[in-house]
């Protein structure tokens, strides 16, 4: 993965302001945060999304999410948090090496989640069956 | 939490297309879906947010959000997926019962993510490393 941006990160040929780093992930605040404070969370090896990160690497990377957003609380007054990702350029991803968000939240801040619908979809209880039904998945 | 939406769900005092289910977690459809087949998956164990969740049952959240976005890819033809999770009141959470959701996206869809920064921030490399050193944590 020659170009890949991440990988330079993981491999330290690009610096970058790392938070946390163990054997499997990475976590380093965003240059083009949303909000001060703003981290992006990576896995060491190279997985395209949520489709190819390796399940395990995927729980470690929630637990640092975790730790990263009390992290936020206690030392820069986050008032809460949102966590973000993108799987895919229809789901607007733009580094193609997977990455959750943690975006640190105060009062009175600049960003909206809520407001990134567009147009709501309306959608009928015949609907909502068959979709259901398209997607079980054996507990 | 007698009042908890959430948990009259899993209480099954209010029906819901649930899609997964196991002792620890529950996925189900949201009935105001950004796109169609929009998920959340939530702790069967009441907790608030992310700063209350149990790291095992986060951890199993994690996992059950990938097999909820191959399915979706699977069965749904969606062409990506979002997750996204709120903790905080300022972090436009609205419903006090840990939630990631998973928005199947799509070309065209009427989604925008990256339109939810109305004033994008500009930050200094100084302030970037006064925010290192409070966030870093141990690996």
């Amino acid at each position: 993965m020659e170009e890949c941006l991440f990988c330079k990160i993981i491999n330290n040929e690009i610096p970058a302001y790392k938070i946390y780093e163990d054997e499997d992930v990475l976590a380093f605040l965003d240059i083009h945060p949303m909000s001060k404070g703003h981290a992006l969370i990576i896995p060491k090896k190279h997985a395209k999304d949520i489709f190819e990160i390796d399940s395990e690497v995927l729980k470690k990377i929630s637990l640092v999410a975790k730790k990263i957003a009390q992290k936020m609380k206690d030392t820069l007054g986050a008032d809460g948090v949102n966590l973000y990702h993108a799987s895919g350029r229809d789901a607007e991803q733009t580094v193609f090496h997977f990455h959750l968000h943690v975006v640190p939240r105060r009062k009175d801040d600049t960003i909206c989640f809520t407001c990134a619908v567009i147009g709501k979809e309306n959608i009928s209880s015949e609907e909502l069956k068959e979709t259901v039904n398209k997607l079980k998945i054996e507990g």
